[in-house]
């Protein structure tokens, strides 16, 4: 039977079961976008809720994607459902290196457990509004933590680790990982370090860089938020290559979800996610305006168009105050 | 005399008479935007017309700046009277090697020339409304190649250089910058490539990677516009360090703007210019707008908003189809 002819319902009540052909096929129609995307945010809206949504990054060659795979395969053994979604960034200077990440980490997922990368397609604000949507699709799914792992090079990548439930920073000896993970914006939405690649020499100089990084962030009063929560990230060594160090990640991102939980810290996260996915909505409709609005308009006949007034003429056909 | 507080009209006068500190006070209140900078606009928008917009890109480390220096001094030695507004890429991963890069192009500048670099200060869509004003406030300040600088890392810059007049790409020898070149686009945007450090191991390597590109995208038709106008880029070898190939260089540039003249090339290419511009100002009032919707809106108290009809309800407070 070919799911392309089923109704969006039928595929999330499907996806409900525990049907992750169904699940697949609506993560394509969600990173396709439009209507059908919309229609599927709708339905599986009232039903998300309970994942645990883990966001992690860091620099490409930081072994995230080997990670992942034994995050996944503990948690398996721990009796949890996990998903995974890695986000492929669009830039053509990283693509092959990433590609690489995605092979190896296919070598290491196990079974019962489902991943999906998802291409950003070079369209601005796509990875906005898919994202969020898709994590929507595994949550209702019932799969439980949903990791999203993103190339930490840009600020939407930051963006999209920031706005998850746990964001964990991965960092490897001698690439001067910590002090980039500073520069990138990365220290301050990090809950949980990890120090990749840990045999290897340099490692314990990374976690102490990292751990002045964050004496120094709390001195200042960098680390707590505006309603004076403070929690202060640990940082794991781990070689995602034999597996050391898995169990402890895991065991620290479940602290960090028992602390949101005493606090009121987890409801402020999703309040904050679901705001900075209503305004990229209303921005995608708003950029659709704008294509309308100037191609009704007389700019493209206009060989000298006065750049302040044009757009100000144009905005004015989109709010009607002519 | 502090030039402070001078009036913007005082300024747009003395910079068209050659004032330098009038130009450089124009261009900062450029770069801060808001209603200023649209005064600004205004006011030079008559004026301008007359340079020669140069767009140069390339991988970081290729010697550009040293380029652009020795580009400099040959316009300068012909007659010319040349600007350079380069532009520092928000990204903190490769900012080290900018700032790199502006100290050795400072070592170089001429007399006679204005060199202005510009921040991009991570606020998305500031860049794609301060360098046309920063070019215009040029062009209307008689200055003439204008040249603009970036690093061709991101879409944004390539945009950039696209908008340019004449689009000049600058590739080094052994690090596959060919073959970058093509992922990024810059294949399609290129009017001029520059094989910089030609006197290292790999440049004829490098201009032959280049010349089979070419060689490709002309059989398939890549390369010919929808006006049907087939421009060959011609590949220059150079060696920036010493001077050799400057003059190459500008000869090169000088033809390809002799052909814009001679098709209808010119004005097509300020028209989509002007165009992109118009759309950037739009789509920054709007987002003015938005802010506006969303604080007024019920999205900061409601607990659990439908994304969906939420994006939708925020999206008509502003085109008013409540």
């Amino acid at each position: 039977m070919s799911y392309r002819n089923l109704a969006v319902t039928e595929l999330v009540e499907r996806a409900r079961t525990g049907d992750n052909r169904a699940v697949g096929r609506l993560l394509t129609l969600v990173e396709r976008g439009g209507p059908v995307a919309d229609q599927i945010a709708e339905l599986t809206h009232p039903l998300r809720g309970n994942a645990h949504v883990v966001g992690v990054t860091g620099s490409p060659g930081a072994g995230k994607s080997t990670l992942v795979g034994r995050l996944l395969a503990e948690w398996v053994a721990q009796g949890f459902r996990p998903a995974v979604l890695a986000i492929d960034p669009s830039s053509p200077l990283s693509g092959g290196a990433i590609l690489g990440d995605r092979i190896r980490m296919d070598d290491v997922v196990p079974e019962g457990t489902f991943v999906r990368s998802m291409a950003t397609r070079g369209h601005q604000g796509g990875l906005a509004l898919a994202v969020p949507g898709a994590v929507r699709v595994l949550d209702a799914a019932g799969f439980s933590p949903v990791v999203v792992e993103t190339v930490g090079v840009g600020q939407v990548e930051v963006d999209v680790v920031a706005a998850a439930d746990t964001a964990v920073v991965v960092a490897t000896p001698g690439m001067g990982d910590a002090v980039q993970a500073n520069k990138a914006g990365l220290l301050e939405v990090a809950d949980v370090f990890v120090v990749n690649k840990a045999d290897r020499p340099g490692a314990s100089d990374t976690r102490r860089d990292l751990q002045l990084m964050l004496d120094l962030a709390h001195v200042t009063g960098q680390d707590v938020d505006e309603h004076g929560t403070y929690f202060r990230p640990e940082i794991v060594m781990c070689t995602a290559t034999s597996g050391d160090g898995a169990a402890a990640t895991i065991d620290e991102i479940h602290k960090h979800m028992a602390h949101l939980k005493a606090s009121d810290g987890l409801s402020r996260r999703r309040a904050l996610r679901v705001r900075a996915e209503v305004r990229s909505r209303a921005e995608r409709i708003l950029m659709d305006h704008l294509d309308r609005a100037i191609s009704e308009s007389d700019l493209l006949t206009d060989a000298d168009p006065n750049p302040v007034s044009t757009a100000e003429s144009i905005v004015s056909r989109i709010t009607g105050n002519d």
